[in-house]
């Protein structure tokens, strides 16, 4: 099957390039009667929206969010979801010059090599503006596992260049993590991590870093055996998003250190919330790693940190995954 | 869908506990006229099996494969081959104090909590010997990718516990590889790690690490732009592993602290072989976590350290995603 | 999964109703470098369309066709294509009298029952509008097929009512079909089916009938030998279509009283194209039966028989069907 | 995907040609905690046994089924149930005069063209004995429907070449559908069907017929509005069966005759148990037709016609479809 559909009973396709027409989505499988507005989904686009602060990209683009099927009276009605946004008007010839030049570290020489040709203006398909369509179906995941099981997700910004946190991330609310705008809960870090932003933003290069997921309240029993496994559908969630090169759940690599005899304890701490793949009734962790960004082109219509904005990416392909897992598990055991 | 398949057009649905009769793989969708004998599957599964060594369990299972369709005149036919592996006889007497007990960093919990019983003679599919069918199905794409695109695969173990070597994984072959029980070409390393395993097993305890996983020649143009990355299979691939915990592509984690001007230079170094999700020619190289084992029960019957037997594992799930995203690729592109 | 996609690798999801924003498609895994223009869509939309002549439905809508993504320089780009048409302002008023009723022989009852509420303006996903996406996805596959591989898809109006055609299916052509308002390429039964219409039509009655299907230069080898055969998947294809209710390849059910050494000589003329489920080379032809339409509401709205404008309908599916199976075959044999 | 699996949430996937080791299938998805042994299974594949009667194949194949993993103290563990059944040996110089024959009418010719080898002792796939698996997998979701939901599911044979009962399908029971070897529960037509083969047999030749489906019970809101119609899915299962080349629901091809104010009353009648493609809670009634299949070759190890043998076939797959529809709509409406 094609690459642009994720999940199977909460089941979405994406389509659209940063230039064309709009950035859509057809979310298929939601169940009916969940009340939902375009206000419910905004507020999550909003997150993620350029230009929300000096720290992010300057490009200035509203995302305005438009539901065009699927919902009726305020309620969805068990009949798939066109949520779709339009791509406000670019001047093609601010693009001109990338259409021979092939940038390191970029998609442009793979697209090429794959299709044997590639939409020039703005990256297609490799463009940041994709992850819109996670944002928004993820908002519609989110408000039905919080709202039907009470399931809480809490993304932040852990770590940004060598500039980390060691805040518990038990402990974090949302409040504190959009009480800054890196997202970093702990607000001594965070003033840090902005410092280095900006001095990184003014050499015009780029910052990678970590983003530690928290998913809290998800009921026991989610996630397949074997190769549908929480962590694998969660690790190839993180995997699709763009920039990120490594994840791992609970004390991942750090804790390949442990003996068996310390990792293995009665409170299953390291493990992150699954046992043999499946959640186990403790929240989850996990952590996601993003590299810095290609910077090659006009730097002021990049992030130099996609960290900020990618907290809510994080928080819609978790939601996402849940909400799969939810279904499936549903169907053939509850 | 359940989650008992991999794969879309290189397809693989297991079934099989250690107890009960058999551990068995369905592939559906291999290409016909490949050559193909069960020795080719013996072979690697050889590398799998219990009791090789004496830092393995001491079970000896001698695992025979036995080929039970799809397979006419030494050739493929293009319909599903069955493999099958025989259970041994066990004395489910062996198991009759697991029937009440739940081990703590294992799998008895969830599956209780999901299906409200469970198969509890050893493990029933959280059981290690459910990477048999893995192993045997890799083994045909292994075969295939080899034999018409040249693709070499080619893991080891790079950190046991907290002893690692440093060897470019460039320049490791296959027989360096297999020239030691630990499956670490660097055979000073090698032998340190040796060391250490049957430490640890004398202690009655286990040892996590980490498994550097090797693909070379892998054709350009491998991999979806947006959910199903190349990246993002082969972090699902690994992390459906048993006892895996974390996956990184190229520098992963490490990555995060380099700026973007040194990240994103000409070579792709860092990159690990894909860009924007798709290879780009170069040998793709990722990095595997495995947990340190749960090792209450007889801990002669576990590894001390699973990483030795896991190497043909992480081969096997390497082989099933290249092979299946050269079959999408040459369907919409070639 | 849910039921809004078809197809697996040339893949398309489906969205809207028949109020609501926009009727939408998003067409996945289209080969790259494919000559596309909205205009190439719209020619087999037009055929579809609403208020085409005087024996369908009054209404009278555009269905202009908006290429929102997938498309650069006029060329597919391999990523996801989404087509959209929006719908016109309805006066929601004029829907109002159905909010409680349901309609006898209507999908109003099943949906409320499936899901306990339903978008009562105008039948939801039940409508016929939904067809449009079917109609425009399928321009895309039917182009490539021509232009690729010569494949002709040639449906027409055998049966309205009693009326019937016996022309012989090998001979018909495009402009034949075409040359009246209800598609049945002979001449003078096509008038009387349209007389018949007219008379049907001022009772505020509905006729069903029977399209016979045929498709030209299909490859060999195409259908998969077990549960995918390609009577199969036309088979679901067409009875996935509203208002069918029968499908039948080849001499289907009058073929059954004939003796083996009779339905199976050499010719293999009564196979209708395929042999074990898959194409031999053969044209394909069969028959799609379609019941007459509920007709209680305005009737001024309805089309009194379907038929003619589920002409193209039906060479959409078929185009899907060859399509994906096309690019299934090319994946794993070519 | 290959086309070797059916079903999406209750899902099975076969393997296995009449020669070779086994015929096999893997049901993944089955819910967990139903009662299961091989009692269960055996008596649905005794009804399609070759050599169970003198009008059938003069084959005698025992055709014993062997659960090998899924079940664990008699009752299902929600993992993959592994069914098999091995082949008896056969002597392959019985087939040695077809290696180089395409038979008319029949696979081997589509085979070679589609794969460029074949499986020529017995037919490979193509072979009847491959139904075996859908047999045995359908008789675990049978089991389901009936003790969870009171689904029952009963077909029979209403016609063979031009002998045909008027028996109203409502009112067979298993009883009289079994009391005869033909499965027609009209024992006086019944007596005339069997003359009718027994006649044709000492011909050498073979006959084709229909089958008539009955699904009692179903409960409604099964079947997805768009693609995945009740109907079409139902449609594809038997048009997926060897031979099979028609069906159609409810009044199917004769009610196209019918006006709309006829067809559309408030009985539903005409429609078979579905409307808008979702069950609405009347008994499901569905008619299949059989081709008469090839009879070159050995005649004796032929069946003169199928259909006594494929009523248990439709069964099955009938039970898989209403068992898939039922778990995708509990998992999103339930």
């Amino acid at each position: 099957m094609p690459g642009n559909s994720f999940g199977q009973l909460f089941k979405i396709t994406t389509a659209g390039e940063s230039h064309g027409g709009a950035i859509s989505v057809i979310i298929d499988g939601c169940p009916p009667q969940l009340k939902l507005s375009e206000a419910d989904i905004q507020i999550e686009l909003d997150r993620r929206r350029p230009g929300q602060s000096n720290i992010t990209t300057a490009r200035n683009e509203s995302d305005t969010i438009h539901i065009l099927s699927g919902v009726t009276d305020d309620q969805t009605t068990g009949t798939p979801i066109l949520l779709l946004a339009y791509n406000e008007d670019h001047k093609s010839e601010d693009y001109n010059h990338l259409k021979q030049a092939v940038r390191p570290g970029h998609a442009d020489l793979t697209y090429q090599q794959k299709y044997g040709l590639r939409e020039w203006r703005g990256g297609g398909r490799a463009s940041a503006r994709e992850t819109l369509a996670r944002v928004a179906a993820g908002a519609i995941a989110k408000k039905y596992l919080r709202e039907k099981l009470g399931v809480e997700i809490l993304s932040y910004v852990e770590q940004v260049g060598d500039i980390k946190t060691n805040i518990d991330f038990n402990k974090v609310s949302l409040t504190e993590i959009e009480s800054n705008i890196v997202r970093c809960p702990d607000q001594v870090t965070a003033k840090k991590m902005i410092q280095l932003i900006e001095t990184v933003k003014a050499e015009g290069d780029s910052l990678g870093g970590v983003i530690r997921g928290v998913i809290k309240n998800v009921p026991a029993g989610l996630g397949e055996p074997v190769f549908d496994k929480l962590p694998a559908d969660l690790g190839k969630a993180m995997l699709s998003i763009n920039a990120v090169k490594g994840f791992e759940i609970g004390s991942g690599f750090a804790g390949v250190t442990l003996r068996g005899s310390e990792y293995n304890d009665k409170s299953n701490k390291q493990a992150g919330g699954t046992l043999g793949g499946i959640s186990n009734g403790d929240d989850i962790n996990f952590r996601v790693a993003f590299k810095p960004v290609a910077t090659i082109g006009k730097i002021g219509r990049h992030d130099p940190c996609v960290l900020p904005r990618a907290v809510p990416i994080v928080d819609a392909m978790a939601a996402l995954v849940i909400m799969d897992h939810y279904l499936r598990h549903k169907a053939q055991n509850l």
